[in-house]
């Protein structure tokens, strides 16, 4: 049997190998995107893959807790998801078990050998952009965009997929060699901060938890071990209820939502100083009113506030709580606040993290590699990382630098395909290093 | 040959015996409400029901002109609209001269004697506005409520077609004692003032021009011969351009489109003092972004003004433009404004307003009249009556008193339905005045 | 005894000959504006010309209510506008009573015939507008500008002054033909409406109460003769209280009572739209911060709202109470309301403003009259007319049409002061048509 | 000759006896605030105090470049000001220098022995705040509360003054054991950044320069040898025209700067996002406005910015920019920028902040150091730092630790006072290192 410097070769050259292929797959994942909690397609052909290559899998209630869900979509959105999903020939097996929105994936492989349970976590959902279609954009000028109006892999999802999907094929392959247990997990609705806090379950008796994200602002050939400084964030629906009325005939009768909610989104705007840390307040959705003849007697607006401490958020969140709550009545109006996602603060163990940065060295294509790196955003995988951190476990989140045409969340988003044999190869490496058989270590 | 005195009994007579009907086929029609440029079942309704009493019609590109419609709704809503009107069962004939939103309807009745040519002018459309469902309700507790979410005829247009086609088989009736021509005009889109510009044509050649509608503050048992005082009205649509970025990682690069429209929204309603004038501002729709961790890249925001001279609305337009244009600079955006509705203010003309309130004194119900009152809001068959103006002709807008259960465009609202039969008998009685045979006259 | 002709006759060459020294006497005044409740130079001339004149004089104390002035500057104030007026010169003995803003003066003349009470109303104070000083401004150019900066008298209360002390002059040669009292009052602080409450006493016992305005939009030639249609308002000042902090090194600990005060006032601008009524509102005054580093710990804000119905404005109150207490919420702030001006809604009686309009007539240089005109602004004059409303008497409110440079409060304000010589000729007439001794009456 | 270890021995006994005159002159200071640009009667008493020691004393427009200064306050008040100094009996000599507000002084002391230029800095003024006056206030139960109303030393400049004066009495009596030239540098409106560009020139030929400051949130016993990340900075006066126009008469010809500055207000606090950076927005002063029935032709605000990046300040300005311009244009009104005051970012050198550190920890009462620590705000001696660094000189910001009552710009500030006597040993210690003839050094 081979020793880990074989292994290592063994997982370098399948790398190589899988460049083209981990190059058309996030190129096919990228015209299907699908928003959170609405992965039906994606996750099912997820469960169908795994399936063949012999691991356990699970998925729907089995995999999500229906009640630690946030921000969950409509009864008719997701019906509307779910009907398209079928329609377009998602295997109906799966897709039953996901209805209403369970659209994660647990995945074992086990070696039969004891050992470590070694997990990798991959997210599934895309973002509601509109895909820039110049030809300035290469999806555009190579014909791999979003079939999906409205719909985009703005965040590199779809990279991280077939990451996740080429290094599913590659343990298996590598198995023989290993001891312990391998999980993929492959979590909905990340974006929002909505999906991780309902696939904590997945974590329960996990040793070694491996995340991974492409980009960030870190630079093709650069690989962070682990990002630390994750932003906590909490995500509130405000809904503003003031009166209708003709707004010709009585406007006096009416009490606008709308210029309530207009009024609170520029004061929640004016809460982000704070001396020494990042903070950030987005009011990223308003909606109001029906009709121009109407003084608007509803308003909604989507806010998400950050920072990198939870002592700084949970005072942020009290404002913000005064802001919403004040403008409201200054348009006598009534406001409602529902939170809708939510994340906290947890930073990558040093131990795994020197690990990941450490192999990192050893990857073609790699030019510098750093322990440590500040994220600078929020991530709900922080609910992971805490779950495994609790159990005495080791939790990392490796940014995997990759040249990008525009900013996450941009219309033009793309990054440089070249990191995806790189991330394959790094978390082929990780899981060799992890679970190796002690009787074929040197 | 019959007079007019026995003639006007005749009249009476009818509208006693179609009371029942009358409000039948009122909440029929309050059942399938149908929203502006959309209402493809209801005009197919009109056209057929009106060939089949022998009236000329004409619909399509043949009664609306297309360049004049403001507001006409997106290819995909409007193509929904009428595959919903084709599954319903609207007849196919009608429906295919309408699509794309050409729901208008002029229906012409010729005596065939040399004479005036009188047209009624009735409006289809109904509000995006959702009814509300308590028995509080009269709709609801009595089984008649709208039938399509979010839609209802909370301006009482379903009334005024009720009356409008028992007015068309009163006039059948009514033929062989007159002189001239009779013309029904169907006017789509009333709300937001967009569809009557694009119906100026169908007044062509008019001489006289009555209009007629019921509530608006005017109590049951009193009638206005003539408004005056309609507030010039027009109707914009600002789409503001920011950037877009991810409001974590990078929120110095973002624009938010959402903010400068909320300001504009504040900015917009502080417009509102003119000495001696009535004036009107609504931002009656903000729809900004697409998700809490993308600083909102656009912003729509519509918005309406009003006022009751049309200097004052010229002078109060430049402003409204100023602050659109200034709140998104004030954020580093663009903005676009697209005007989608446009009305003047035109006063009835009184000899017709005085003729139309002496008339009804003789309706049973009606217990008091005036020849004038302050309409106090806007309506688009200014553009019509201004046109009958224009040819010489005369134009009038009865005010039919009917108590309200709530206030117009409100999810309340409901008429007294006893006006219904008043209407009728009044506009009959009209009609035979006008255009009575002098061959029957003493 | 003259009879009235022979009196009116006697009026107008009274008026004719003592227009240069009208025209003189509102100049000079003109250079010595005084702010509310700071009169003391302007009040004590009063005083002293007419108690040289024969009146009894009352000031101080005597002649105003202490507890029922609004708005009354602060003692620091006070003291330098007292001390200013006593180092120009005015006399002590009347400035001594007036001390710390006690202000107007209630003059009698009695006949020592039993007869009615007639009081005449004039207003003693200047607006804080820094005049014009080019040539174009006709003070400027003649070289009688304001001689206090920062102050002027930018809406005609100089003219006024000027009427009524001529008035008083004329009146004593009047006396022998007439019979009955008549009673002169001069008010602090209208601008504002927050002297006249506090001199209602000066109306107890007044048959007869005329009260006169130059200008306000009515041109030179045309007099009414009694101003209806007021604008009730109320006045207040919002004190705001944050929280400062140093805004470099923690703004995070800062709440800025200026945001809350710049919120406020944007909001209270969107309350004007009330169908049917003339509403304002104008937040006047805003004073916010106390340097650049540090987190605004304090602001105040001043705002006025008029409506032209008495119900309009309690709801109109009642929601600016809403935005300004919302506003202090949404940013943390503490808001304390103060109400500093109030004026009620009160119409000439006909039967004096048609007597006033009537006589007019018979005035050289009159070309038009009008019983009544909207007045479409506020006037605590309100307050006076309502206290001789309720004895049973009547009260007008004369609108003396004068040709305007510019709008009243502008810096560049002027009226043609041929005004005054009719403004005194009218006020004359009606005297004798009140007061005439019947023994002389034909 | 002593040696540096005699020297320091002697620095320490001089800095334990003067402890008490360190607090008794701080207090005095503490009794006389000045603001900005005014500190006549302080630097008059520090240009006689200096001259009294034997120091070539350069003052007035000797001292301070008049055309670089930022923020000067009008005539009116300058002179007031000047008035006030003199009736406190300051030395008229003195006084007459600096007229106008020429308020710095640059003192030299020449050892007559060749060697470096050592320079260090103090600042004169205070801050207008209102001092607390409660018990729980220091300075109120203990009687030494400022006595000029609205003006405070709430930054510690009292405790620096104290230290300097004091240091030039120690530098006299270290002079005969070093070589080179000692220079005491007092510069006037520190606040607002205003008052170090004025005063570059001092800083020519300077081969070491030493600033100091206390408390920062550095707390007792702690000492930072060389502060870095000050925060860039600017400020503005943004002043507003509007059109005045009678609020009740005519509202709708005014155009209200008071709503556009509450606007610009609001808009500018929404700029403060920038991931990675320190910003800070203050709208530190609104002012706008005359009365409540006129709308507000003019209102003046003054805001702040700082960044800890000069490209990022850089486009910060840009932003806010075009935040005012686009404020003033929504509402109808012109607006001028004018730049008030300014300062940069420019780190401690590392050698002479190490040194400082070093020093130290020799000090009774330290009892931790460290060579750098972020200041987290502003200071303009970065212009004297940079001016020093340009010419190849050092140059370090001594952060002096001392417990706060109340953070920096509080009504309730207050410092542990023993701090004084630790910055005077220490900023003795560094001159007698920096200094020392060489003849003494062993």
């Amino acid at each position: 049997m081979p020793d880990e410097r074989e292994l290592f070769q063994q997982i370098g050259q399948a790398a190589a190998r899988m460049k083209p292929d981990l190059i058309t797959l996030r190129r096919l994942l990228h015209q299907h995107p699908e928003l959170g909690w609405l992965e039906f397609q994606t996750a099912a052909h997820v469960c169908a893959t795994l399936e063949d290559l012999g691991y356990q899998v699970r998925t729907g209630q089995e995999a999500i807790s229906g009640e630690d869900r946030f921000g969950v979509p409509s009864r008719e959105v997701l019906e509307a998801a779910w009907e398209r999903a079928r329609s377009a020939g998602a295997p109906l097996r799966w897709l039953e078990t996901m209805r209403g929105g369970y659209t994660g994936v647990v995945a074992d492989l086990d070696t039969g050998k004891p050992g470590m349970l070694v997990a990798f976590r991959f997210d599934l959902d895309a973002l509601p952009v509109h895909e820039a279609v110049d030809a300035g954009h290469l999806p555009a000028s190579q014909g791999w965009l979003s079939r999906i109006p409205g719909a985009m892999h703005a965040c590199g999802h779809d990279g991280h997929l077939s990451i996740g999907l080429a290094l599913a094929r590659l343990a298996v392959e590598l198995a023989p060699s290993l001891a312990g247990r391998i999980r993929l997990i492959f979590q909905p609705a990340e974006e929002g901060v909505r999906g991780a806090l309902a696939m904590t379950r997945a974590c329960a008796g996990v040793d070694r938890l491996v995340c991974i994200h492409i980009g960030l602002g870190v630079p093709s050939g650069q690989v962070i071990g682990g990002a630390v400084g994750f932003l906590a964030t909490r995500e509130y629906r405000a809904s503003f209820k003031g009166q209708a009325a003709h707004a010709g005939l009585e406007p006096e009768v009416g009490r606008s939502a709308l210029l309530a909610a207009a009024q609170a989104a520029l004061a929640l705007h004016t809460l982000a100083q704070y001396a020494g840390h990042e903070v950030r307040v987005n009011v990223g959705i308003l909606r109001g009113g029906v009709a121009t003849s109407i003084v608007p007697p509803e308003a909604e607006l989507l806010y998400r506030i950050r920072a990198d401490d939870n002592s700084v958020i949970e005072a942020l969140d009290q404002r913000a709580h005064a802001a919403v709550l004040g403008a409201a009545a200054t348009y006598g109006c009534h406001v409602e606040l529902e939170i809708i996602g939510r994340a906290g603060s947890e930073d990558s163990h040093p131990e795994l993290a020197a690990l990941a940065a450490d192999l990192a060295q050893s990857v073609p294509g790699v030019k510098s590699t750093s322990h440590h790196h500040p994220f600078g955003a929020s991530e709900d995988a922080t609910h992971l990382m805490q779950q495994v951190h609790r159990q005495g476990g080791q939790a990392t989140y490796i940014m995997l630098g990759a040249d990008l045409a525009a900013g996450h969340h941009n219309e033009r988003f793309d990054f440089d395909e070249n990191s995806l044999a790189i991330g394959l190869e790094l978390l082929g490496k990780l899981l060799v290093r992890l679970l190796l058989d002690s009787q074929f270590k040197r």
